[in-house]
């Protein structure tokens, strides 16, 4: 299958580099020059736990993109939240009528983004519990497992959906086809919307967030103005499972100790946060439906003070 | 008169000492040990902006309040607000059927503490722009200048009232005898709801808050908040009139630099804070009224949550 990874960052560089693995033509796109250069000159390199693995694979910037590569069979995209769009704009010319766009993103509004873009019919979502970071331009750090949920948006694409599949399967990403993927990015966006947002606001990690005797009515609350905002869009959350689901990560054997991604980047590297995709998302939503989502706007706001505060970029 | 300045700290020593010289009978008391071992030593130090002051005023613990000192004729409540309750608890002895008490704290519900020591006709509510601080145990700096709103709580505590303005203006404290203090109190925590919980858990002094594009987004939900509480109280909280006064706190000529008392308690002293008198007050007599109070709840929690992650005592 020719695949292409819009956004090639530690995620996109481990599916790039595992899809690449089992024969697929895989290009990865990307815009930090440092990382495209360290893949020309040194080929992608990839740390597993038993092994590292050198990948030539080919990579380039957003505005690269030739029609040389017109028409991929898929593009998955892994771009930061807010450069989703700017990044399809860019590509546009890689985007034939049959290609198929398998969104992996974080967060909520994408698939008004997507839609833009491509017709509804050749959309997956999907979401991935598997971890990778990048130790340098160049150099994925690719540890632990994980699986991905995937599901195609309109009845038309299933049939694609199921060889992308089979695809993701041969290269052990361990894929699973969901009968509710949209109920599964909303889980995960309530995971996001509490423990990001709280452990940057509040400067700790998430085992020292779910000690605290407010831990539970934090998230208790936010999640519940998740619901009510999901509800109206046919999804109806069970909220004590997804509670269960948050206070799980407070165990320091597991994901305890470590600070969320929103914390790393905007706390750590000052750079500007997806809060708009998480609990922005679901202010904005309340505001179209009339529900009030105040933990939601509050936090957002907190968020965005913080980024100008750090001047985050 | 014979006054009683229940809690000495910064704002407590510039006024036992501007009524200590100008003759009247002043007792402090606090729960320092150091600062009750220094002032014993070495009296109490003022130091004024064009000069030094020693006064050789008897400091007390509350616990040692004995009789010698029983029916003051003024009580001046200015200890930390989670301390009222304990304080009156201890100087009991010293309360007789015609002390007043007059209560400069800060924040909300103090009136209801009170009730449970003295008569509604002994007690005098007030606010001061005066400011204090210290520099060490029985050491005071005392610069600047400002005044004293006080008022009666019953039409019955007037006449004593004024007698206590003629005291206070023979002190130099400029007095203002005022026709609604309750007013005065709910306008300055509207100020100290907004910028004390906002500056210490974004991190910043409160011109950098100024400068942020969500402050007066945020300004005007909370005090929308504290508005809509107040009205049920009989307060008509002219709410461009609080907004005005709480932006005229950025200009950096005047506090703009200045981290608000709670950052310094909290994040540069790991001290418990005030929150449950201001933001958290207005939440819980918004649920006594029915009221949504969102944005004060979770201020609230998130301070709360600070304090916990800062082991603040």
């Amino acid at each position: 299958m020719k695949i292409a990874i819009a956004g090639a960052g530690a995620m996109g560089s481990r599916i790039g580099l595992m899809l690449h693995q089992t024969d697929n033509e895989v290009i990865l796109i990307d815009r930090w020059p440092d990382h495209i250069k360290a893949i020309r000159e040194n080929g992608l390199i990839g740390e597993f736990e038993d092994r590292k693995v050198v990948a030539n694979l080919p990579i380039y910037s957003p505005e690269e993109i030739v029609e040389d590569h017109a028409n991929v069979d898929l593009v998955v995209a892994l771009t930061k939240s807010m450069q989703l769009e700017a990044m399809f704009q860019d590509i546009k010319p890689i985007i034939g009528e049959k290609t198929f766009v398998f969104c992996l993103l974080n967060g909520l509004g994408h698939e008004e983004t997507l839609s833009k873009f491509v017709p509804k019919e050749n959309i997956i979502f999907g979401t991935t519990t598997w971890t990778a970071g990048l130790s340098g331009p160049g150099h994925a750090k690719l540890v632990g497992t994980g699986s991905i949920e995937m599901e195609n948006l309109d009845p038309k694409g299933k049939e694609f959906t199921l060889q992308v599949l089979e695809v993701f399967q041969k290269a052990g990403l361990n894929p699973i086809y969901s009968n509710n993927v949209r109920y599964s990015i909303w889980k995960k966006a309530c995971i996001n919307g509490t423990l990001n947002g709280l452990c940057t606001i509040l400067d700790c990690n998430i085992a020292d967030f779910g000690s605290l005797n407010v831990a539970r009515n934090l998230i208790e609350t936010i999640v519940g103005e998740f619901a009510s905002v999901a509800k109206v869009e046919g999804i109806e959350l069970d909220q004590s499972q997804v509670i269960q689901a948050i206070e799980a990560t407070y165990d320091v054997k597991t994901q305890g100790l470590h600070f969320p991604s929103m914390y790393q980047d905007l706390i750590r590297n000052h750079r500007k946060t997806e809060i708009d995709y998480i609990n922005g998302a679901v202010w904005q939503k309340g505001k179209n439906y009339q529900i009030a989502t105040p933990y939601c706007a509050f936090l957002t706001q907190l968020i965005h003070g913080k980024e100008e505060l750090l001047n985050a970029k």
